[in-house]
């Protein structure tokens, strides 16, 4: 041995490593966004980590820009990606001539923030993103495609009620415009997005230093507290009567939207209306997403995405309109864990274990090829015990809901003896039914 | 717009990155690497990507640290992962009380060596990694697991024929010693690990550089040229009366491995004894394996591993034998493409596409939704053509396997018109039926 002196084992704070149970569930949540992802016709896609420093800080100033990763290897400047859009945007604009429009794609995986660690905010985190990218131009019926992908991924995640929040940017600004807030549109927008955070009191507080006037924020706040069914509020929306031309628009556009949706029969529960929706990001230009569980509003917005009318100015000159979402699944995972609220599914791993008693060894291999062949997930026992209640004891260790034992009397008649461990239960079952037998008790 | 000067967009050299039609195959193959591990009771791991670079760089020196990417960020020096086991060794020793031994995991994932950057290798790359990892011991069934493991995934996988040559290291380090070998012995291994690719004359040339005398080259060569069946091999060494107890153990647990591959019914031509195999790692210590295409010989082994003592020693005094295998999948995908030998299954995606006449379009939503519900992975077009010629220009692009159509006739009936892309055929399906049509028409 070279040293004896031996390096503690650890992660570097800010990062998520999972023991295999929670990695099982955190498996199952992924696989089911992947499927629901999938279903929906969207592409994948799998960017590089590493880019360019300058294609990832294209946009550059800000806190993205702090927090990112960036290093040298050579003389190349290299940073690692804080997201997955820009990535996205780099990689319309390098193979324009190579995909079909729209483009739908998605993209799950692993993005870096050197944020400083704190609860619920993490330096590597999975992002799961769809998009659906056009050229010059994009039906708004995507904007209501990706609610319909959303409400089907959270209905398949079965996390409790959820509901998806609705709206349209251009009704806040014309809005704006409509009250003349001039050069306190921006920062007013950016209360408003804040403001389900902060309450009622402390939004009156912050629209007042701003500068807005009484009436401007008695007109502000009647907008933001409209209340009802998408029907109802688009129609107190349309005899507010409106001048503003970029209200009259998003108006129109979270109406066609509306209409698409009521198409694909998603209940109103699932989704509504809620002109409080902002979104900080800039380049959002219409329709808006957030999504609540109901039971968790703590958690804030869990999948939130938007409109934007040009994907990649910075790399090319044609136009890239865009809408997508993003699910923040390391964070969402983090705050469900901690809430005590992890789903109860998991990720596919051993449902039957296989063990042998001593001499036997060999049968175990022949029963397990057996089971998976007929699919069954099979773990064959391997570790040193011989006594039988102590391979037992990795079976309880395990969770493994199947054991299957293999004992003289078995090996005889050419049966396995399997045992339920959940009730106790044991029965000797045929070889030849064996597959079988399993694949019904797993059903159950 | 900020600035009029565009970023031409492009990756780093030596990044992989494809096209939708590669990525569905890749993520094809990706996904039965994935489901096959998971059938043999192999639970997942996600390590970070980043880790601490006294970590990821305790075994030091060598071209390994060389090619590293590492980094400061703060006060911290990170690094980014340049293979699985580092990681795994680490997490073992780490959360070594919260995991049950033996303790067999699965990671896919990626790892990045700053290589120059020349065909076939790349600086981002996938590896799917299994291992076994005992606590203080660990038995030879594991070494037949692993390679039933890769023996059901490489079927799954259906690249043509392929083997699987199995070896055990002290068979041939004790025959080295047997050989009186001394000094020359690790070069030689060396000269033995590439002899497949550097023909026999090389070789001979090689070993005869390295100072082996006249006997020693006779007698290693009659010994890595034998042939025949495993029950062959094993009882030639046998007959050999070596008296080094390394090869004895070696040939005793080789045998043991044989005998375990027999009993899962893992047909010969699948597997073989090869004594050629020795692994360039100094870390195996016993079995080793590698994986050959047998049409694409040129592309080298695929598929590696081997047993080792002592998984963790530089973070743990816990003595942790394990056993694993790893598969290059970006190598491995890239050369196929070079090949034009990729596989012809592919991810799921979209399997149908449906497109409405102008004015029905809320109605591909209600067919949409039923098709998704049914489990069958379903577009909208959503694209701006009004012409239904230029819908279904779209969907050849796609390559989309069928393409439901819905016009006046169709909404008045109850119907979609489902046309098969690749026959023409087209037929009227009534709504109520058309799950089941589609989903049997997909089986074929």
């Amino acid at each position: 041995m070279v040293s004896d002196k031996k390096i503690k084992p650890s992660i570097l704070p800010g990062f998520m490593e999972l023991l295999p149970p929670e990695q099982l569930v955190f498996n199952g949540m992924l696989n089911k966004i992947q499927k629901s992802f999938e279903l929906y016709g969207f592409l994948p896609l799998d960017t590089p980590i590493i880019e360019k420093a300058e294609i990832l800080l294209a946009k550059g100033g800000g806190e993205t820009e702090k927090q990112t990763y960036y290093f040298k290897k050579g003389d190349s400047d290299l940073a690692l990606r804080y997201d997955l859009t820009v990535p996205l945007a780099r990689y319309v604009s390098e193979h324009i001539n190579n995909l079909n429009f729209p483009f739908k794609r998605y993209q799950i995986g692993k993005s870096y923030r050197g944020e400083k660690p704190q609860k619920g905010r993490f330096r590597e985190f999975y992002q799961c993103d769809i998009d659906i990218v056009g050229k010059d131009n994009l039906s708004l019926i995507n904007d209501a495609e990706i609610l319909a992908t959303i409400y089907f991924t959270f209905n398949e995640l079965n996390l409790g009620k959820y509901q998806i929040r609705l709206n349209n940017r251009k009704i806040l600004f014309g809005y704006a415009a409509e009250l003349d807030l001039g050069e306190n549109t921006a920062e007013t927008i950016r209360i408003i997005d804040k403001k389900e955070k902060m309450g009622k009191e402390r939004f009156l507080q912050e629209i007042t230093e701003v500068g807005l006037t009484e009436p401007q924020k008695i007109k502000l706040i009647s907008l933001l507290e409209l209340k009802g069914n998408s029907d109802a509020i688009l129609s107190v929306l349309e005899k507010l009567n409106v001048k503003n031309e970029q209200f009259i628009l998003g108006l129109k556009e979270l109406r066609e939207v509306t209409e698409y949706i009521k198409s694909m029969e998603i209940p109103e529960e699932y989704w509504k209306i809620d002109l409080n929706i902002a979104r900080g990001l800039d380049y959002y230009t219409g329709t808006v997403y957030e999504t609540y569980l109901l039971d968790q509003p703590q958690l804030g917005s869990i999948c939130s995405g938007g409109r934007y009318d040009n994907l990649a100015d910075y790399f090319t000159d044609q136009k890239l309109p865009g809408v997508g979402i993003s699910i923040g699944l390391t964070r969402l995972f983090s705050q469900l864990k901690e809430l005590g609220q992890l789903p109860k599914y998991s990720a596919t791993t051993a449902k039957i274990l296989i063990v042998a008693m001593e001499g036997f060894e060999n049968k175990a291999f022949t029963i397990a090829s057996l089971l998976r062949l007929g699919l069954v997930p099979t773990e064959i026992y391997t570790g040193n015990a011989t006594d039988i209640k102590k391979k037992l004891d990795y079976a309880n260790k395990t969770q493994v809901p199947f054991v299957g034992i293999i004992g003289e009397n078995e090996v005889k008649d050419s049966s396995v003896m399997v045992k339920d461990m959940e009730t106790g239960e044991q029965k000797s079952v045929k070889t030849e039914t064996l597959v079988a037998y399993v694949q019904k008790k797993l059903q159950k």
